[in-house]
């Protein structure tokens, strides 16, 4: 009971080299079959009512890359300019997106209409679609590490402009633009712990017994 | 670059093992060290501007899950009402949770206010923060299973009543009930699909090229 064992071991040296990766793509093509099993394991995710309500758009064209990173590039600069000044100069060191730099871009997507009205499930709570969809991306990121990739989630973007520019419907939702690729190393040190953003909190403090410790 | 490493397949192995179980958990206790491995797991999720919004409620106390579960029956029992009849007759053979067989619930939240004002990478998109405790909980999942425990989410419940009852704050909202525990054994094939609910997608099919496929 008291100890690990080896999948175990291999599962939490997987989430714990797991990193959000900027600065370290190298942007080597990816062979197929690896990029097949990277999106299986997030094909495998739970979803609610089995309804697997996520898409992958495989995002390798060079110009529509330029223009998303054109996107983000302008709202980096207007979330750097709601900082207060000693937030700011610590954010300017930070790199927040490697869009063209990696191998390709896997933008992951949310179709909270596919598995029709009565989604086992989803009765009482509507989200619970949108978290299947959140769950996959998980998967993948894990798997994208034990294959020896990087993964970096762009979230400074607006959902308009990353629809308009893919051609998704209305009805779909695009969840993350994630960077996955061929990388040098990946740090040992998350790069906003590196860069003094913020350090991390204990575990113990994160669990509560029967209620909630206030 | 073909083949995979061990670590790779321990992970896949992992991921194609998870089940969202109900029937089968045994209710033995679960050790506290494996526990906290499970728990560690979680909390080494990513999280945008690493502000690690997500807090676990460990559920032991057999009255508090006993007031869960009537609930929840009752939620069952208002989505079958809702159902047609053949789909109906398919969804009372389901098994929707194991509350009170499990060893414990762990309650699962969200809290948007951890990480102050200026959380980097939620500029643009306010739900980063609860995507970043989703993902918290795919890696409790794959833990748990790795850990040869089981992992049931029920979401027939309203979100107010789980608050009300573990006295969690109005600004932290409840995510998800998992029910954690010994199990006698994970089935291979989900209870939806044995159960005729529904059937898998092919890969394929949510895999685009550049562009999205109509």
């Amino acid at each position: 009971m008291g100890h690990t064992t080896p999948t175990a071991k291999a599962l939490y040296d997987v989430i714990a080299r797991r990193r959000d990766v900027r600065a370290e793509f190298t942007g080597a093509p990816v062979a197929d079959d690896r990029l097949q099993r990277v999106l299986g394991a997030a094909h495998r995710a739970p979803s609610v009512g089995m309804s697997q309500p996520w898409d992958f758009v495989v995002v390798r064209d060079l110009t529509t890359r330029q223009a998303f990173r054109d996107h983000v590039s302008a709202e980096r600069d207007a979330f750097a300019a709601s900082l207060p000044p000693e937030r700011r100069s610590t954010f300017d060191k930070i790199k927040v997106e490697g869009i063209c730099e990696s191998s390709m871009g896997v933008v992951v997507t949310h179709d909270q209409e596919r598995g029709g009205t009565h989604v086992l499930g989803r009765h009482a709570i509507a989200d619970t679609g949108l978290f299947s969809t959140v769950l996959a991306i998980q998967n993948l990121w894990l798997a994208a590490t034990a294959e020896g990739l990087g993964v970096g989630w762009v979230s400074f973007y607006r959902e308009p402009f990353l629809r308009g520019l893919l051609g998704i419907p209305e009805q779909v939702r695009p969840i993350a633009w994630l960077c996955l690729g061929t990388v040098s190393h990946l740090e040992t040190v998350p790069d906003l712990e590196r860069h003094g953003w913020r350090s991390r909190r204990p575990l113990a403090d994160a669990i509560h017994h029967d209620t909630w410790r206030a």
